[in-house]
């Protein structure tokens, strides 16, 4: 089996500034305080089945960069550059023809960058069974998380029961309300979809041609100079005429033969400033801190995300955002963290 | 008339943590976000009644570097170090003993360096005032402030009614409670002490030799060096000996003759962040703000005051003290501005 990685790393993580910037978004952060940024841990999670030379990291060409900084041992040719984002159909087209160019027989994980997943032994053993499910069949798998919370934030795959661990996917399911998240939880047939997707390159590239045809078309074109010193000239000039669409809409709401594996291994996408608190180790008063020489009197249910400041103190806040990168400071209440984009116009 | 002014600038500022540190405590900030240090502003606020060679400084040796670098007009050796901090009373008492070996006929202001006065001209003119009585008599004059609210963070003169400006006092009070303050307010006698003082040179040595002879005796014996090269050994040797009071307690509350000028100048100790927040000038919000790129969002109350932050946004804050320096960050109710000093121990 030649497996292959596709990093999805082109965010720009407005959602955490000041944390994280359009200079340096939140995958390239070590946003949990570990030591490592969130591409790092992605790229860790998944080294043990498949090699770094078959990792490719799609990002913008301003990330480059960073990628190269923060992963030197990922070969410079796999990082691929778009010139502008076109959302994650063209993405994954541009990063699927270029490996179908040189491994014909790849079977790939197509993955976000900035995830978290706890149980990184249950994710690897659930990611190759996937990929073994897709090396012998023309389907296409997406990882679907088993919710513990009827959480709004996520789009759900509904699923068709069924014998073993793979299950046909019914629907796709846009992020919901809150009586319907409900409703999916009590149902047991629903899971939270990560984004993660597993499929052999031809049935990729064959769905991509068959549901977005302009992409298949314009991304065949840029193909004929992968792998040359055209290729930077050829990306630059066409891949921002793709269609700028999701794969979830392109490919994956109408294509046939859509795998689910129901997951546990303790996922988050991170996405939120909530999500984070929930995440991060907490101190009895429920406070989540990242930072150096933080102090807290009489505050609860705060996340403390410092990085320039030698010493912080805070008293008497209850459920804010206290977050610092670089000299900008945001404080704000969590219950507001959805306006955290206007702040920062 | 021969006029010197006296500033006192040995505290340490520690109830401004972070914006003011041991290192660089209140006097040396510029608080107000005008451009001028507290201490810039009070002798700015002079300079047009006593020439700058006239002016006295004391300090911590640790400060004289700061002293040196915000005020180079003001000649080197105007600049007296104490080796401890010892109150008021030796603070005083070194600098008019100074003045004295040399100005025998010298008219003293002794001023704090960290106050605010709004009226600028209205204050020169009643601190001339003060110095021509003072040149003309025996008397000690202590500046009272008319108070426009019945404030309990300040210490009170009572005054015996009487004709022309300059009024007989009664007794000194400590800061009262609210109910007292508010007797005070409605009786019109009482005064807020500002801890400027007015007094000839021969007054002042002459009142701390009858009411605490200790210090004079050290003084005394230091004199003998002064602007001698032995002048800073002898000062290390013998200033840290003296008796830790303030003038107030060893002189004001014992002397006889001691007179008030009711002033009306818009004085303030800067003492509290409460005192500054209502100090600054405020946004519709009742916000008070200095610092750079401050945006605040649904706040009211607030009184910001940052240096190195180059953007700040705040959500969601009613009341509270947000304050960086160097790396250090501050976040605390107004109403709990008190427990500052506990935070940075």
């Amino acid at each position: 089996m030649d497996t292959h990685v596709v990093i999805m790393a082109g965010g720009i993580g407005s959602r955490f500034w000041p944390m994280s910037t359009p200079t340096c978004p939140k995958q390239f952060i070590d946003v949990l305080g570990v030591g490592k940024s969130m591409i790092q841990m992605t790229v860790e999670r998944l080294s043990p089945i498949c090699p770094l030379d078959h990792m490719w990291i799609v990002t913008s060409e301003s990330y480059v960069g960073l990628v190269h900084e923060q992963l030197p041992d990922i070969p410079k040719d796999n990082v691929l550059a778009e010139p502008a984002a076109r959302n994650t159909a063209p993405c994954i087209a541009y990063a699927c023809w270029k490996i179908k160019a040189k491994y014909p027989e790849a079977n790939i994980v197509v993955t976000p960058s900035d995830a978290l997943v706890i149980d990184v032994t249950e994710y690897r053993r659930v990611i190759s069974k996937a990929l073994e499910f897709t090396d012998k069949s023309d389907s296409i798998v997406t990882i679907g998380i088993k919710p513990t919370r009827p959480e709004v934030g996520y789009g759900y795959i509904q699923s068709i029961h069924g014998e073993g661990e793979v299950l046909k996917v019914q629907s796709f399911k846009e992020k919901p309300n809150l009586e319907t998240a409900k409703a999916y939880l009590e149902d047991g047939g629903y899971l939270w979809n990560a984004g993660i997707f597993v499929w052999n390159v031809r049935t990729i590239t064959s769905a991509i041609s068959t549901y977005v045809p302009q992409i298949a078309h314009v991304i065949e074109e840029m193909s004929k100079d992968f792998y040359t010193s055209e290729e930077d000239e050829s990306v630059k000039r066409l891949f921002p005429t793709c269609e700028k669409i999701s794969i979830d809409y392109a490919v994956m709401e109408k294509a046939p033969h859509i795998y689910t594996i129901p997951a546990e291994f303790g996922w988050s996408d991170v996405g939120t400033w909530g999500a984070l608190h929930s995440i991060l180790p907490k101190d009895a008063e429920d406070n989540a801190v990242v930072g150096n020489g933080v102090k807290l009197f009489d505050s609860t249910g705060c996340v403390i995300h410092t990085s320039s400041l030698k010493k912080v103190v805070i008293e008497g806040l209850d459920g804010y955002i206290v977050t610092e990168k670089d000299g900008a400071l945001l404080i704000c209440r969590l219950s507001d963290e959805q306006r955290i984009r206007e702040f920062h116009d």
